[in-house]
């Protein structure tokens, strides 16, 4: 904690008091840097100031706010930290793509010019696409429930995420995207809501809502509705890791058709993750939770882990993480802090490949683990080889929307794992570089051309991507 | 129609053919203009092309369509219209604040930073206003079942006019906007669904609803919702109405109090019209509709009818417009084109008021009316005295928004209109100038002042607004 923080007071006091030299006094005299000062007149003897501080030291925050209360002429009004105002008043903004500057602009844009606009489309549907935002737009829904580590926190809470999200699709694929938090938790509603939405938007974004509610949410929609509906915690992760793992596979010279993997943590994201390699040709995969190895021959009260029974474990393993690791080549983890013992990780087969994903604090520590492993990747920025949804969502949905696809399907999804992946030149391939960085200005654009050229083929797509277009 | 037109013709051809150049020398022969060609190279042998030309006569346009369509080499794709090239991909854009641009703004903006601003919210709800785009926001929703002069189109085709509102809410109040149409017309289910976007919002701007649902779902939101609800249709054109008439009534040296006043139309906007006015003190009003003067005495199968037949008539009269017409000081029209005959204008009281806003073609033709009528207005922008929406709903919204009301009631709406009435100087009134023009600058901050204090005033603010800030 030795770089500096920057705090805001947000004061008001008497016009003709020396309140604000003296606050500045006391922020010098803590080695503080006032950094800004802006000043409102509240009324003819009242003035209003946000003054932006900077110190070297957290406790000098608290040792300035303590000297600025006793200070007379004034009082502090609110405390505003640097990471509130960079959110403060959110982070999005509605922008038009062309100024109304007079009244034949109006005409125009509105009434009556607008109207013709509209005909088009009673006359062809499909021309809602080329007339309106529903070609860049994605609704990023969530009702709050699962948001981050944090559980069920309520739509209000939620939004700061959403808005993140949002901003992340327009920062990397300038998608447009809303976020919308829904005040519902009812499965059968959020469905009909969602799909009242979808004339607005040309693909949904599916966003921390809790399993199991999040499953059928998902597979009903995407029958439902002739857009393409995405759930990224579990498909985004999914894909992201696969990406990862056809890197590893090739630094340690396996084949994913060969490998023993154990998933560990068999939730949303640890099935989705499953039925991923599944698709990309993976054969012994071994789902692990908290009551063992998941396997068909028993019988369970949650329907997701008896269908995911029926499409793993092969040799039928039993036991806990433990035993099932024995002889994995890679572990895949999902679920929580320090589960993976280091001896654990020294049963594993030759060459092993850990993807702890578990945030913040990963399934082993990688100080821990690497001198022991061949590939390690986890969650986090601050180690190498970050699994990091960023990496996909931008892509996918630019992709989806390029060729209007009705659907994010499988050959897609697999695309889009691929692209990553080919990402990086295979001279450059390393055990820390497996997979690119989320900056790397390549992968939305290799992502995009290969989704789209995954959904033409396999029928979902509206429109043909044009081909080295300009 | 002199003024010259700009078209688009997408056009694919060889990339080794002569078809763009010969297409060039096609428009000079009809002496249009090319102003832009925009080329993309779409295989190794087909270009695409946007030509955009411009010519002096619409009729030229088809000459040019028909000699280009005999080219060899290559063909039209599609023609684009000017109006329909502003619209293209939509009007709007949702843009960053602040630029997401490494991996520290990331993990601000995102993960794990973010955490920190969604626990703030769990732990104060208020604090959504804050920290999210709440607080400047407004969703724009509509069901597409009564667009402009249109009908019931559809969520799709009335997407255009959505966008065209959240336009305009941007460009004259800076408020952020967010078109939302709905696949659904069932009144419960829309009510449902803008209960559930509320956290996302800091008002509903409610658009194009068809009556008599309009009424339910606006009443039924205002009560069940903490956030101003506003049906666009039947208050902005009252409020606007009301300013017009407070202006006209100066303007006549009239009293609101003593006027006989005919509302021709008694729908969505002709029955919230008669009640602005009955609230800013009108008292002899009549609404008159196809079965002729709305009177108490009658039982109507439409409640909405026996509910305004209350409030209104107060003498009880009879018959169609031509008889209640006589002796009225005020004729305001939300009906039908050309349904006010000169002859009833003739029998009205001195320096009679007209206005007549039925678009586009008004209820008298204004050319008729003019040399008869004291004051005249209509809905349209080429002729004095505009009766238009946008004077009102982007101030009405940006004061609600500023003080965080929970509603938007009568006294907002009374203020909002009196600020209208009020931009314009005593000493410039005048008969062909009764209200301000829509791009007055001064507009907006007039509403948004006098809402924001009738709110607090009234008990429906969460904050009152700063007295002149800055």
């Amino acid at each position: 904690m030795n770089q500096p923080q920057v705090f805001t007071l947000r004061v008001q006091y008497r016009s003709n008091s020396d309140y604000l030299a003296n606050l500045v006094s006391i922020a010098e005299n803590y080695k503080g840097t006032v950094l800004n000062a802006e000043l409102k007149k509240l009324r003819a003897d009242l003035t209003g100031a946000d003054v932006v501080i900077s110190v070297k030291h957290p406790e000098d925050q608290k040792w300035i706010e303590k000297a600025v209360n006793q200070l007379s002429g004034g009082d502090i009004v609110e405390l505003l930290e640097e990471i509130m105002l960079l959110h403060k008043g959110g982070k999005l903004e509605t922008t038009l793509k062309n100024p109304i500057r007079n009244k034949e602009d109006l005409s125009k844009v509105y009434t009556p010019g607008v109207a013709k606009v509209c005909q088009a489309i009673v006359q062809d549907q499909a021309q809602a696409y080329e007339l309106t935002t529903k070609k860049n737009t994605v609704a990023v829904v969530s009702d709050g429930t699962a948001v981050l580590g944090l559980g069920d926190i309520g739509p209000r809470a939620a939004m700061p995420v959403m808005e993140g999200k949002a901003a992340l699709f327009k920062q990397f694929a300038d998608v447009d995207a809303v976020p919308i938090c829904l005040d519902t938790k009812d499965t059968e509603e959020i469905i009909a809501i969602v799909k009242a939405l979808a004339p607005t938007f040309g693909g949904i974004n599916l966003e921390d809502i809790s399993s199991p509610r999040c499953f059928e949410i998902e597979a009903r929609l995407r029958t439902e509705l002739d857009i393409p509906v995405f759930h990224d915690d579990q498909h985004g992760t999914a894909i992201v890791v696969l990406a990862g793992l056809l890197n590893a596979l090739k630094v340690c010279g396996k084949n994913i058709k060969d490998v023993k993997i154990v998933v560990n943590g068999v939730g949303a994201a640890g099935i989705s993750v499953s039925k991923m390699l599944l698709h990309a040709g993976a054969v012994n995969l071994i789902g692990v939770d908290r009551e063992g190895a998941i396997n068909r021959l028993v019988s369970y009260t949650r329907t997701h882990w008896s269908d995911f029974a029926q499409i793993t474990n092969p040799n039928l393993e039993t036991g806990g993480l433990s035993d099932v690791i024995k002889g994995a080549d890679v572990f895949i983890g999902v679920s929580a802090p320090n589960v993976l013992k280091l001896e654990d990780v020294q049963n594993m087969a030759k060459d092993p490949i850990v993807f702890a994903m578990a945030n913040p604090t990963p399934e082993i520590d990688p100080a821990i683990a690497a001198p022991h492993v061949r590939v390690m990747a986890t969650g986090r920025s601050d180690y190498p080889n970050q699994i990091n949804n960023v990496l996909c969502f931008p892509g996918i949905f630019r992709g989806a929307l390029d060729c209007e696809a009705t659907d994010i399907n499988d050959e897609m999804k697999l695309a889009a794992a691929e692209a990553i992946s080919s990402v990086i030149d295979p001279a450059d391939l390393h055990e820390k570089y497996i997979i690119p960085d989320a900056f790397d200005a390549r992968v939305v654009e290799k992502i995009r051309i290969a989704v789209a050229h995954a959904a033409f083929k396999s029928g979902v797509a509206r429109k043909s991507l044009l081909i080295g277009v300009k």
